[in-house]
């Protein structure tokens, strides 16, 4: 079963105050983009690395070494766009893992168990529960209800898919000028079912300097992962 | 119109591996909780400060000087005992403030921002949006929906009320049997009418040691704040 890893990282980082690609901010010595590439080149079945980039040139110099096992493909518009595109790079590949660079620190345990639940059930998510309580507001500021919050969980990348699921997916959704951020909501409006594993509270999606910050905590060891919330 | 805070620091703090109270763990040169006493301590219109611990004599050792200033009132079994039991050393106060210790980082524009609409409503929440993907979850593990995020929110504290409104409230969930870790769901289950007002990234619940490591990062300067995620 050949797997693709399809690495999203054209996103222009306005909300990092970031002038260029969020991606290619440094991350503990080497870069945002260079550590998310390097946690899927480390796993032995994923046999494709491909990554979504705005401008491919300092993405190229930024990757280094690895540049050399990585199709660098130009990315579109919007993060639906890219990922059209970069899904375009892996038709050959069985299986696809599609990947925010913006969560560099996603374990391998994790990789390895939305792939293996992608093989077995065609789409597969990792999710963590959701720790805050949730409220309903109304369009006047005022709370409308508090939300049970058992049955939500807030979803995580990479996600897993067949990938002539998710290509099919996607092209239901540019035919029907559906716009999403979240490529499993786009196989679940095609009655795809998609299949939820437990995700890693390390996996944190870099979007403020304050993450940024944890983000390098955690690579320092200063915080260890702790357990998911209850 | 007098103003009480009412901190609840009562947590064991399993989740952070530690072996006592959470919020007498050290932060920034001194301790989680007294942070969150000071926060508040530095609030003029906060006339009165309870805070609510499973010890009182540790707590007002880490207290140190502004043991002075502070009520240390024992708890109870869960979050929602320990509240009643506050709730009954601020009956005299007009509007109470309540706070978990484990956020310790509550900046003075937010217990203002809370202290104004509670007196302006009755009810006040501090919340944010929602920037993760949300969805729906089977029994079964299998995704349901991926669930519209526009009207959700996470509620934080401090929330502030009408002492005579949650103390009504918390009677009304008693004779019910009513259990909850939420102060404004009991208003609202009351017919309550509670406003949210804009929270802040900064105010971050200290669960796990990668959330203690986030707030050092943040004391240090190295994280600024970020805007609220779109």
């Amino acid at each position: 079963m050949t797997v693709a890893a399809l690495i999203v990282a054209a996103g222009r980082g306005a909300r990092m105050g970031a002038t260029g690609p969020k991606a290619l901010l440094p991350l503990g010595g080497t870069s945002i983009l260079a550590r998310a590439v390097a946690a899927f080149a480390a796993r032995p079945r994923v046999g494709r690395l491909v990554v979504v980039v705005a401008d491919p040139e300092p993405a190229r110099a930024a990757l280094g070494d690895a540049a050399g096992r990585v199709l660098l493909v130009r990315g579109g518009e919007e993060r639906q766009d890219s990922v059209l595109r970069g899904l375009e790079a892996v038709r050959d590949s069985a299986i696809v893992l599609v990947h925010d660079a913006a969560r560099p620190l996603v374990p391998a345990t994790l990789i390895d168990a939305v792939l293996d639940a992608a093989i077995a059930h065609g789409a597969a998510v990792p999710v963590l529960p959701v720790v805050d309580t949730v409220k309903r507001i109304g369009s006047d500021g005022v709370v409308l209800a508090t939300v049970p919050r058992d049955d939500l969980r807030l979803a995580q990348t990479p996600q897993g898919f067949r990938t002539e699921l998710l290509t099919a997916a996607y092209a239901s959704a540019s035919r029907e000028g559906v716009r999403a951020t979240d490529d499993s909501g786009l196989v679940e409006r095609c009655g795809g079912r998609v299949v939820a594993v437990p995700g890693s509270p390390r996996n944190i999606k870099i979007t403020t300097p304050a993450d940024l910050a944890l983000a390098e905590a955690l690579l320092r060891g200063e915080a260890t992962e702790g357990e998911i919330l209850g």
